[in-house]
């Protein structure tokens, strides 16, 4: 059903199957494009309401909110594309916050222009993804402007989870002692990104390791020390173990050895210049644990195809409150410094 | 406080004031931006948290939830600003659905080159109609694109609210012999873009009528006879009307005559070869209500600023069902039709 559009391009939709800019007019353009794209796709009883809001049922009276826009260029790489990324970010969000994602909502710039082709695929992903992470796409929104006054695609996922019972998280709540794990190894969807970057283009087997880490967050949940997770996306690694270090008043000393980084980022970072730890993931968490607890989280969390490289790759101290450094296998420690400004622009 | 980065500009930031690439990387100008755009001016505990999701509770068990991209043209017009136009859009479509909005989130696109001032403006403007519409910013997010690749800001706004017990509504609940009922003069917000368009500019004293429903919707709440309610934004009333008779299975006459317009408006749409029906309003909202209680429910609403002109502009009837028709002083019937595409594209 997804392929929708597709199959039976209507001629009403536009000869040439591209978005024109009366697909984000209210009128019976859009409701053309939602009927033959967006509804087939995410099929459910509050979609196609086409009520001003969906009524949805929440099972409890704290809910967790988040949002975030996506505009990565290009909009398909190798392992997903804007569509994915944005369905996942979305819900990774809520689930390091503790929460389960229940519901999501979408809204969509398009490019005049853009093809409509492309739009399903997006929209085919989005709903695969929203399967696999268990959500519902509850409402959304179209806006279409003219050629040249944006790029393609920008999508912006909103999402509501609900919080288990108990277990509040806190990136407040780091403490000296604990243990850092990262469920994988880092700088995927960052190098992947790079590598289909227009004049950069090299040849790589790599993927984004862009998914849904519902599954990974609630194995986590269930450790009895777990202190706090964070997706470490924009900014990688280091800038999330800064927020981490600085919302805590705590140091944290990085065994830069124990992080995984697989050959291929290692490569295409020493070749462009840049450092794995601060390159972009979409598919991994990393937790602060209790030390008591930290290595069977790490054994709980390689049980899962999603978490096979987990390692626990660095202590949070005392010293240095707010500073998170790096120590080298020869022992050499390094301050990993919150960057000014990204790598590379546009990575989610 | 939200002229913070005015009064005391941080060299960091960007020595000329405008938005560079590295805003949107989730590093050390993230973060300034956050610290000195976005957290004065929407102060609030949940979103100075600065955690992945904001944690909010809701009193009941049903929630409402809507999200809108909003990429208007010009982003500053006669009466509001793309800042207004998102809060007001998202906290519209919740009231008229019956709840009660509580919470948004704002995702913001930005054009590299953006002046800082300009979006300073705009975030100022959306926290005072927070403020008005009573609901919490909890959650946002900010990405750059390149200079060219959006144009100066779009942004998105999502929105939750819980829904009062007992009273459901419905887009499909228009019954034969119901009233229909207008909050005020239609077509400003259409009318005041327009005069501000490139190649277009003409004199008006016109504003936009942008502003948040949530009283009015309120009073509405209260008739018994209240089948649903719209806010005729893009499209116009027209269009709102359209998929009401739709979603009903019922015909829909309009009295021409009676629909509030502005002399302002009026003469513009003539000039334009506009039509005032379709013209988007952005501060009026459409009701259907049972006959018993039009009348009171009119007397009501023009107890408020906001619906002094309200006025009954037409009936449901079992004949034509789908079909809206508009009749004029002297009698002759014409079908309103969903328009293809928009009379002016980006109007919100």
């Amino acid at each position: 059903m997804t392929d929708f559009a597709l199959q039976c391009p209507a001629p009403a939709l536009d000869a040439a199957g591209l978005i024109v800019l009366g697909h984000g007019s209210g009128g019976r353009l859009s409701h053309e494009l939602l009927r033959q794209v967006f509804l087939p796709a995410f099929q459910n009883e509050e979609l196609s309401r086409l009520e001003d809001s969906a009524r949805v049922s929440v099972s409890r009276g704290e809910i967790a909110l988040t949002t975030d826009a996506f505009v990565v260029s290009p909009v398909e790489f190798p392992g997903g594309d804007i569509g994915k990324l944005a369905v996942c970010g979305t819900v990774n969000d809520l689930a390091v916050s503790g929460a389960t994602p229940l519901f999501l909502t979408a809204s969509f710039v398009l490019e005049e222009g853009l093809s409509i082709a492309l739009l399903s695929r997006i929209v085919a992903s989005m709903q695969r993804c929203c399967l696999e992470a268990c959500v519902k796409l509850v409402a959304g929104d179209t806006k279409v402007v003219e050629r040249g006054k944006a790029d393609q695609v920008f999508i912006t996922t909103s999402g509501v989870g609900v919080f288990a019972e108990g277990k509040r998280l806190s990136i407040r709540d780091a403490r000296p002692g604990d243990c850092i794990l990262i469920s994988g190894s880092v700088g995927d969807h960052g190098v992947a990104i790079l590598s289909k970057r227009e004049h950069l283009e090299f040849t790589t087997d790599l993927e984004s390791d862009c998914a849904p880490l519902v599954e990974l967050c609630r194995m986590l949940r269930e450790t009895q020390g777990l202190r706090c997770m964070r997706d470490p996306t924009r900014g990688g690694l280091a800038t999330a173990l800064h927020e981490i270090a600085q919302a805590s008043g705590v140091g944290i000393l990085l065994e830069a050895a124990a992080v995984p980084v697989k050959p291929a980022v290692r490569g295409a970072c020493e070749l462009f210049g840049f450092d794995p730890l601060y390159m972009a993931n979409e598919g991994k968490v990393l937790s602060i644990i209790a030390e008591s607890e930290a290595e069977h989280a790490v054994r709980r969390l390689r049980e899962h195809p999603l978490g096979r490289d987990a390692a626990i790759i660095g202590r949070v101290s005392e010293e240095h409150p707010g500073i998170v450094r790096a120590r080298s296998a020869s022992g050499y420690c390094q301050e990993l410094r919150l960057l000014a400004s990204d790598l590379l622009p546009r990575i989610c």
